[in-house]
């Protein structure tokens, strides 16, 4: 058992009387859901969720907790991959719901701007642009419940960062309420503000280590008012390459979406997922799947367009076969395949999946030399990625040898030196080992291992400087003094 | 006289063995061109210039200094507009210029990005980038001297900000010395990186208050195939921001420029700068200067498109007269204009002039109600603006009163309640009050005064973290703690 730290019912009294009784929740039953992550992994403990309605609770909240010293774990969604919203097992925090914060105070199209407050969920969001015939060009899996205050905290991604970049790039002002309680209002969209370090900045991707998000300035695009969706086999990752920059030099910003697949996932998608079938006749090693968007009407429009491209890929060799989607079905159809790995690779038996990104121009022989060397280390494994090229984020497969039954009794096994394998392969390639998800608890070790001395330093300063007291989301993303 | 500090000859010379006899000056006459601004209107002093000429070189030179306890003064093209790397009067400063370090260490039109040195002079940029058949989207007047760290340590702007971003938008890696003299390596270009707090961003618009940038990875865009440029003429600035929606929503995101001008500047260069003449034949209060570019030679081109969205305008009364350039040399005539207009405003008398940004939906009023109040509240003076209208940047300039003869002592007497009064209308606005310059020196004061308490502590929290002891180009960017 981990030894329990007290929170004081007097402390809680306090964060009740700023909050009221729809604010705050201390039934251990209503809790219960909420300090554990979703897939299980990270169990914590918290005597209370506090809920504020408004900015200014929050701030009173933060400021009660700064001159008590009681640790907060801000929460939204509690989609996190790695463990970032789960609070210590030891009861020494409590929860930061901003879920009561969901009002979206306005959305202009004359701007396109939509202000929201951080318990948004992002389905909502998707709902109100489309409603105003506009677009939030920014989507995932979780995105039925995962918040914008979750989604700025973690600078996510999707599959549409090709062209319209991460949450970072969408994101045009920020209200936060700092460790000391303070209110940063940063919600006026200036394309041009030099008034020194971009606070804005710092605060998307900080995993809520430095202050407690409660609003953002959201950038909307257009609609999309035509769209084609193309499938394209080919010889080797270079070859997918090859095509990803002949499609961006033809088809210039509507590039929307750039999957790569190899054949194996293919071939596990169709022998597991009823009603699926591949989009064209030849079987190549590679699979490339493509989605141009046009916002408007123009013509050519985008079906002609890709047309014209493939066909050129076609001549020079770098494609062998590829299909256009006929219908907005098929569209849906193909892309249905690409949502479907991630299932049907679980049928194949348990595996360990990697969240990483390189330099583009790598990624081809990364995914080849690192999945080989990844099988010759570990014998029996297969090795395999698939994901957006585009972006230079592939998810990154080492699958148990056939026959393993006990995946959990594996992954104890071979776990940790699977991971420093592939880490160190990925730093080796300049890369990132965490593209999308962050390093919240799970990666924290791996980013000390891994990280330069600067890096680490800059990382623990600045997080010294904004919370003196570790008050803020603790024992997630610095890593720890024995940590490196 | 400013009592002057000492560093002793001890120190120049253990400098000097790290960079050897190229790497350091001392003359007196070598180092005077590079102690004050350009503009003159800040003084410094400084024992040696140092020239490191390696990434290496720098950081040694930082470790010494830290060591020391010598303050550094990093220096690109001088080109700043706000002292920001002018040194302390008192010699307790070096500078340490970054121009030996000029190498475009790679230009790959693959991926499109370029590795430059941050003594890299931004002309020579972009003729690399134009040699290889590509753009680096970033321009402003001081191109022949302005260098590449300078521009990413200030944000820089210029006229294409509208649809490439700032340079914080075009940076995609960073290499940089921090103030303990370890070397940041981020020049890695990944597209998705969440790996904690975003180094890069914080570094970027810094001012060198939290290390030297000592190279960046830049991102070069497609050449310009085609382009079209438009003069229109329209009744207020509400209405020029009526047609800026309307073109941004017929042209998406080929509009590169657009630029607002009033009739009065409009007049002021056709009587000053010889062979300019009205692009329109209609008088109109307002005129609009568009640019359309394409990347490829797509049908229709800009001029059609352009062509097409200015009907519009017409039909629904946007617009009351509009052309298009016919030739180059016709384009390049209705830009001069633009270019023209600080140089004949300069000829009407003495001014002050505002670097402001306002979001874009609030800046049409501000463009006439904040003039309109500067010229009631110091009478005789005339305030217009003219600029960006497109990323809510327009330059505001409040006129001596007709006949003021002592420009110098008019600022003297006027220049501090003015700045005040502007900068307040700028705030009430929800405006920056550094739009491109930065602070710097000049304008540490004013930002103290009027950053939320909350914006300041953060500044000084971040500066005390990365450079606790101060030697970083002290005294520029974060206000003294007697400024607010």
């Amino acid at each position: 058992m981990t030894e329990q730290a007290t929170i004081e019912q007097d402390a809680i009294q306090r964060f009740a009387a700023i909050l009221g009784p729809k604010g705050i929740m201390t039934d251990p039953d209503d809790i219960s859901p909420w300090v554990s992550d979703w897939r299980g992994r990270y169990h914590g403990a918290a005597r209370a969720i506090l809920s504020p309605a408004t900015t200014r609770e929050v701030a009173d909240c933060v400021a009660l907790a700064a001159e008590l010293r009681i640790a907060l774990v801000p929460q939204g969604g509690n989609t996190s991959m790695v463990g970032g919203a789960t609070p210590p097992a030891d009861g020494s925090a409590l929860i930061l719901s901003l879920r009561r914060m969901n009002q979206i105070r306005s959305l202009s199209t004359d701007d396109n701007l939509a202000v929201c407050e951080a318990g948004v969920i992002l389905a909502n969001l998707h709902d109100a642009a489309e409603a105003a015939g506009r677009r939030f060009p920014l989507s995932l899996g979780a995105k039925g419940s995962a918040t914008i205050g979750g989604l700025v905290s973690t600078n996510a991604g999707g599959t549409q960062v090709l062209r319209h970049g991460t949450m970072r790039a969408l994101v045009e002002g920020i209200e936060a309420v700092l460790p000391d309680g303070s209110i940063f209002d940063g919600l006026d969209a200036l394309k041009k503000d030099n008034r020194g370090y971009d606070i804005k900045q710092l605060l998307i991707g900080a995993e809520g280590t430095l202050g407690v998000i409660t609003a953002a300035t959201l950038r909307l695009v257009p609609a999309i008012a035509a769209r084609a969706v193309g499938w394209i086999g080919v010889q080797t990752p270079a070859d997918a390459l090859a095509l990803l920059r002949l499609v961006e030099s033809e088809l210039g910003d509507s590039v929307e979406g750039f999957e790569v697949i190899a054949d194996d996932g293919l071939g596990h998608v169709l022998s597991h997922i009823p009603g699926t079938r591949s989009p064209i006749e030849t079987r190549t090693p590679w699979h490339v799947l493509v989605e141009v968007d046009h916002g408007d009407m123009r013509e050519p429009g985008p079906t002609e367009r890709l047309e014209g491209a493939l066909g050129l890929a076609l001549e020079r060799g770098i494609a062998i076969d590829a299909a256009i989607a006929a219908s907005e079905a098929q569209a849906d159809a193909f892309w249905r395949i690409r949502e479907s790995l991630s299932e049907s690779e679980k049928a194949q038996g348990p595996a360990l999946q990697y969240d990483i990104s390189v330099p583009v121009p790598r990624m081809p022989a990364f995914m080849t030399e690192a999945a080989a060397a990844a099988e010759v280390a570990f014998p029996g494994t297969s090795a395999s990625s698939f994901g957006h090229l585009g972006d230079g984020n592939v998810h990154f497969h080492v699958r148990a040898p056939r026959g393993t039954s006990d995946g959990p009794a594996w992954i104890t096994a071979q776990g940790q030196a699977i991971n420093a394998f592939v880490h160190d392969a990925v730093v080796a390639a300049g890369g990132s080992i965490s593209a999308e998800h962050g390093i919240g608890q799970m990666k924290r070790a791996e980013l000390g291992r891994l990280a330069s001395p600067a890096r680490i330093h800059a990382l623990r300063a600045i997080k010294a400087a904004f919370d003196p007291d570790g008050i803020m989301n603790p024992d997630k993303l610095i890593p720890r003094p024995d940590e490196g």
